[in-house]
């Protein structure tokens, strides 16, 4: 059965990013250690082109979150560049060439743009009619796999907001971060149920079902 | 060897209690949806003089907390009346003549009184000296055993903040309050680390060993 799903690295305050988030800081002050689990696992160094890193609890999560994702939905802001407006041609997103998504990928904007294709079978559509119809591409162009809204924050809580998300998968870090991007804002009241936990020393995994709206 | 140990409950998006908590709802808006949890098991019933309840997973976490505890250590607040200011002697806490606590309980509060004891072997003790003499005092009442910093919020910061808390340990509700009195707010940048991970469709319960300061 096809879902719509999202994970996420967040702080035990619930922040996604620190504070004082900038184009030379974009994760904010602190905001890197949110994602020390996963860099340092195999299963994310060799996506990204690397060899090396850890096995165990946290490498099977990080390769088990890119199983059977058939396309994926970002926002604006982590598409990039930084400041957003009328498209600049040249910026083809923070991954280079060959980008490690492998799937069609629908980038939400306000400002229209042709298809770019890359290599490796990463495609970025740009969706200017909203997130439903961004949905709706990315439901089609999945083939019957899950559809990953894969960031930022506020992608994110637009589709929960919208009782559009079925998972939400956290990756709660060991930190507090005291300040920065909460994730669970303007969200309203939706039902989570947990139904997996992965526990390691650098982070607690935990799945949620998003059920139906109170 | 001895600890100084708290635990609370905490909704996803890190808040212990709902928003506009007064008098009449001391939790706040849905604020008792964190605790739903605790009150549906036998370990906490039993511990209130109710029959019944669920076993399991959170139950046990229910029971185990409470283990090896020999003293406690509440804010005023927690303690009550609602409003603070000088003590009407007349109130004798919240839980009755036979409270729930059975050990020696150190209330902070800026106003001086007479200990109170009560039945079960709870006695009320009241400390004007700040958080460390009431460290201190409970720490050789508890004769070996732990030290609970049993709440609220307030009082589980300032220990945290201070340096003083060897072990926090989390019942995260599959909730998401949208506002009110968060948890891990002004406590700097404690070293957090997860030795324990107890799952279940209630709760999700992460013990964290708080390490030295970075």
């Amino acid at each position: 059965m096809s879902k719509v799903t999202s994970h996420i690295s967040i702080s035990v305050d619930g922040f996604v990013a620190g504070p004082n988030q900038s184009s030379e800081n974009p994760l904010g002050e602190g905001g890197e250690r949110l994602h020390e689990w996963v860099v340092a696992t195999e299963g994310w160094r060799a996506q990204h082109g690397k060899e090396g890193g850890e096995r165990g609890a946290d490498s099977e999560v990080a390769e088990e979150v890119t199983r059977n994702i058939g396309a994926q939905i970002m926002g604006r802001n982590m598409f990039g560049p930084p400041g957003g407006g009328p498209w600049d041609e040249s910026w083809r997103g923070w991954w280079g060439e060959d980008p490690p998504f492998h799937v069609p990928v629908y980038v939400l904007t306000h400002h229209p743009r042709e298809s770019v294709e890359m290599q490796g079978g990463t495609t970025y559509h740009f969706v200017t009619e909203g997130i439903e119809s961004a949905l709706d591409q990315a439901k089609a162009a999945a083939g019957g796999k899950d559809v990953l809204i894969a960031g930022g924050a506020n992608a994110i809580q637009q589709y929960l907001a919208a009782g559009l998300l079925d998972e939400l998968y956290l990756h709660i870090a060991p930190v507090v971060l005291g300040g920065g991007e909460r994730l669970l804002e303007n969200v309203g009241d939706p039902t989570l149920e947990p139904v997996e936990v992965v526990a390691s020393p650098a982070a607690t995994h935990v799945r949620y079902r998003v059920g139906a709206r109170l």
